[in-house]
């Protein structure tokens, strides 16, 4: 078994909010990060595939095509978008990088045709970076 | 004379767009960049200072203080903020990178104790920077 | 069970010495690095904690916590330290990338109050890094 | 258990190209990759070690020593070479990058002489990794 | 005056030989970069553009312009192909960065339809990277 | 005219301190930076020489013989050193990022067989450069 990782980068906008809370009560949760005005973010995206090698091709998966499915099924619904209005996969979820992690790994885990997502991370910012495998406690 | 460099990070939020032109005008000019919606970025921003040494200390600057300026008169204006809208500096401004980039350099151009303000570097994304020195063609 | 990362950095001296070997020992296993006139690294630290989201925050821990927590219990005790002498984790330790990464550990591992430590990870050059997950063999 | 890495680089020619098909059938796989003239890469490995800590040195291995045996069973192979003609452990086998991470495995696996070889990963673009660990499906 | 960069990466195999040499001269002077068999090397590029912003957009020049130019002048003749036999603009030039670096600013020079093109960059390895600004000694 | 940049590394103790003044006079300074008991980093340095290429080779230098120039002349007294201590064209120096990239320009300015130096670079942490480039004010 061998571990494949594409990596993709997107820039987003966001501001993280519980519409059940106040103005006050998200401020003392997230801070700045609540600013109505809204904030944003290069991410940058690494999906990891695991499976064995087809010995026709000496690939585990033609990367090309991870890459184009990572386009159609996450970059095309997050790329230069404001999360928390236009995403369709983060719809009632506060768009924290652990919800939009565990977003894209829904949007991806059953469109691999070759192997298995092993693991999805997002890097938010140099320091805090995400991942998640599929697993619950 | 030497260059000492600090460097600094922001994350903002920020759309591409001209108000004297219609919404269908910018977005041929600037296309998902000037999505009503915003989208954001990391920037990573470098200051360069440029002097002589002083003897008794061995520094151009001490480069804490000049972080201490960078945070009160740049990052205190840009961090986690809607550039469009909540940054003073960059007023009546499309905030492209080029233009955030001159709005850092003034903002920091008279405010440099020792040593001169020598150039603005700024990253928007991994494949686009930007630098300004103060320079006139 | 989602990952979150902070990672934080610590400048310190050290010197890999064996005080039960002579100094010509001491020279033969660890060459350059036993200097008695010590030298030093920029460490990266990245710390993991692994758990479930907060489904009022979204968030698995607040990273700001976990950024308060690593620099009270690590960073204070070693950033501009000289490890084998000033650092209370490492007494009786010889400091090696290994030693440093499991104090480290020990010094987080029963701090984290939402989450679970699940790594700590230390990059003493850019050629060498090291992982401790508080496994035994 | 802790686990340590030793990065290494090499600069390598290659063609993605099955002998037992067409040139057109090894560019409808493999595109611009199976050019017969050839390209390149400089790829990064990462080795992986896992096991415990020697009291007397602090160490899990000595990373120098880790550095030779990976130039002498690896990067004497494979660096300025032409991956498809010269390097004997690619033998029969298309240089992918998985094939390539694999066969790095086998060269290491029984030439550790403390611990154990975890993990073998490859970077052969920024936004291509490939890591394995020995495991079977 | 401001300065924009553009950055892109291509993948190529070269040799460095000088044809009115022996091989064994060659050898003498490239050592492992003159192997008959080729290797290659993950190339970045950075061309620097200068001049004055245009207030309407705010831009010096829209940066997926100078991306296209980049991409049909430069990339599409060097990306995945062997920089000796198949490069039109480095024919009867040793392919070395130096030679490259000039050879894509011949390119470029003047296809940059705002602006003045400034500076080409150009990192053959982690260790090595070279500029050109069009000067003369 | 092209430039070629030759990067290496190097881990040092240091610890800033003026001998004229007194240790809480250095501590008001200077900060953390003058522990008595040292603390270290690890730099990068950046060799910048410029000058024509030489139509024989392709080369501006072989930048294998500028490394073996910085090795000898630089980095074997740095690397693993006390630069307090044990660096003797520090002596009478306090180790500054601005005074160790003087001092390196001067090690290295006369001793460039090809080309000139033109720049010296240092990083000392990841947000903060130096650059020296033998200009006077």
């Amino acid at each position: 078994m061998i571990y494949a990782t594409r990596r993709a980068t997107f820039n987003a906008a966001h501001r993280l909010y519980n519409p059940v809370l106040s103005e006050e009560e998200n401020y003392k949760i997230f801070g700045k990060c609540s600013n109505p005005n809204w904030h944003g973010h290069n991410y940058v995206l690494e999906v990891v595939v695991a499976g064995d090698i087809d010995p026709a091709t000496g690939y585990l998966i033609d990367l090309k095509i991870l890459r184009d499915i990572i386009e159609e099924h996450v970059i095309s619904h997050v790329d230069h978008k404001n999360l928390n209005i236009e995403t369709e996969f983060l719809r009632n979820k506060i768009p924290t990088a652990e919800n939009i992690t565990i977003g894209i790994w829904n949007q991806l885990v059953n469109r691999i045709p070759k192997g298995k997502l092993y693991s999805v991370k997002l890097c938010e910012t140099e320091n805090n970076y995400f991942e998640y495998k599929g697993e619950t406690i």
